[in-house]
């Protein structure tokens, strides 16, 4: 689909986000730490490794069930910094509000971000706050951006995975978007659906104590585990390979992509983790995951292989084989 | 103004904006360093001090005599960032764009930041974008967030002004408010008023090379110098004497002032900073500052006293004095 203009699927988090990057933004911007495409930038400062990350939030509703943009605005940083194996120390806030946005509405999720910040150890330090006219934004969009240290010796990054590295997840794929989405639809079903919003920065310096053979850590957000995956096999040039019977998946969240016409596969979650380990450490990984709150579900979900490179192929249940591309369209907007 | 709702004064960085920080955002996200205020926060790790700060850009129209949204928000957190004496390093960016907004425009702004960040010598290297639905955001905002080193010895802070400092300004009040309002209005005068909006941390750099009795430094962007000044005032727990007749504004910026109701003292600058200087370092500081070509009109505009403290006092031409107060309505919107 060609356009001149700037379309919803743009910020989809499928392949008109990477054209978007790929044609606009890196030409213009470029430079080595940008170009890495990584959760997080990687800077150094007189040998002290820092990360450095930023997002937008735009989720529509601003309240959903398990989550709020105050504290998904928290959550969302705190996991890109995580991402990179830093662990995260300071956010700074942005506020754009609308105006007639109720003071009391502001209040809850102010004190939502607090509390997020509070659990995940981190601290605001900095926040600015734009008013806008009525009808020009949409109640409260926010942005935050965070540092955090990388430890001496851990080295993670999206050009890390090697082919035989176990594919690791930390529970069930789509809770979020799901969550999202029956709000936003007025969708009601029988067990209500939370999102799964939360810090992991605890949860990944479980597992990175537990082994320094960590390769890759991604987390799977906008376009879901599919593109995440994608970008992973693209930056370390290598094919991934899913048992379609390992991919966990909620019943619930089951049944409401089949209603919704979605594959829970490109649904965003906000608290899971895509982890990439040597063979070796993968069952100490795994143990390590499972005795964290956030990752008592956590399984195997795939391995790297050296065939098809730069591509993510699924073992279905009946012996066949089909690729998992990135979306091309825009499936859930404002998710995040 | 009693209200349960947020209103364009919010943003407008008067009294109301500081009302919603202190009964909204402080008393939630408190800690030692966001309680500060000041345009940056300070960061120590393993003894490398860094200044961080964020500023989301919602200016309307997003192109402007002299400046556009994107080198705005390139400009505004680096001199955040030069505002606490650092050298900015690291940007992040977040972009939130409108559904339908053109790709060339994009492409323009985009460009535009990135001849900024140059010319800074600052790199961006962490972005998002996030897409909305046409009719729930206007055009583009964005987010920057920044990092910069401090280095060792630099200690300012607008906590830092003394009885007695000189205070400077690098040269003529309101051209960003005018042109951006001019514009926005279409208004048009004889001589097109340009916005400042410039990179300071080259003037900053240099005036710290001159001196290290600079105490505070502070850019008087929305609410303008009657705006910063009055924070300065405020947590230095000192009084302010301007005089009238030094208080440099150009005459076309004067008389479309006068046209639009406007007082030059709180109308926004994007590339001036006030500067509070010891008393025996005043005049190399000036000189320094001349001989930077954003500090070519720079001049003394007042001092500090130690008389009415927390207030900022004007000296008029004819012998009187008039309180220079905070705004508490709003004066201009989305200026920046």
């Amino acid at each position: 689909m060609k356009t001149n203009r700037i379309q919803m699927d743009h910020g989809a988090g499928g392949r008109a986000s990477q054209d978007l990057v790929a044609k606009t933004f890196i030409p213009a911007l470029a430079n080595p730490i940008l170009t890495e495409l990584n959760d997080s930038a990687l800077l150094e400062f007189n040998g002290v490794r820092l990360a450095m990350s930023t997002d937008s939030y735009v989720v529509d509703p601003i309240f959903f069930p398990g989550g709020d943009i105050g504290s998904l605005a928290v959550h969302g940083t705190v996991n890109d910094l995580a991402m990179r194996g830093a662990q995260p120390s300071y956010l700074s806030v942005g506020f754009i509000l609308e105006e007639g946005l109720e003071l009391t509405d502001l209040e809850r999720l102010v004190t939502s971000m607090a509390a997020a910040a509070r659990e995940a150890g981190v601290q605001v330090v900095a926040a600015d706050t734009k008013v806008v006219d009525r009808g020009k934004a949409d109640r409260i969009f926010i942005n935050t951006a965070g540092v955090g240290v990388i430890a001496p010796g851990v080295e993670v990054a999206g050009q890390n995975a090697r082919s035989g590295d176990i594919v690791l997840i930390n529970g069930p794929m789509g809770d979020h978007g799901v969550a999202v989405l029956s709000t936003r639809e007025g969708l009601s079903f029988q067990t209500e659906i939370e999102s799964d919003s939360a810090s992991l920065n605890g949860l990944v310096a479980a597992m990175l104590a537990a082994s320094n053979k960590v390769h890759v850590l991604r987390d799977p957000t906008r376009g879901g585990v599919a593109a995440a995956l994608n970008e992973v096999a693209k930056q370390s040039g290598v094919g991934i390979r899913l048992e379609e019977s390992n991919l966990p998946v909620r019943p619930e969240v089951n049944a409401a992509c089949e209603m919704l016409g979605l594959d829970p596969l490109y649904v965003a979650n906000e608290g899971k983790a895509l982890v990439f380990v040597a063979p070796e450490d993968a069952e100490l990984v795994l143990n390590a995951m499972r005795q964290h709150p956030l990752g008592s579900e956590a399984c195997v979900i795939g391995e790297v292989v050296s065939e098809h490179p730069e591509r993510v192929v699924l073992q279905t249940g009946i012996g066949g084989r089909r690729i998992v591309d990135m979306l091309s369209g825009e499936q859930l907007p404002r998710i995040c």
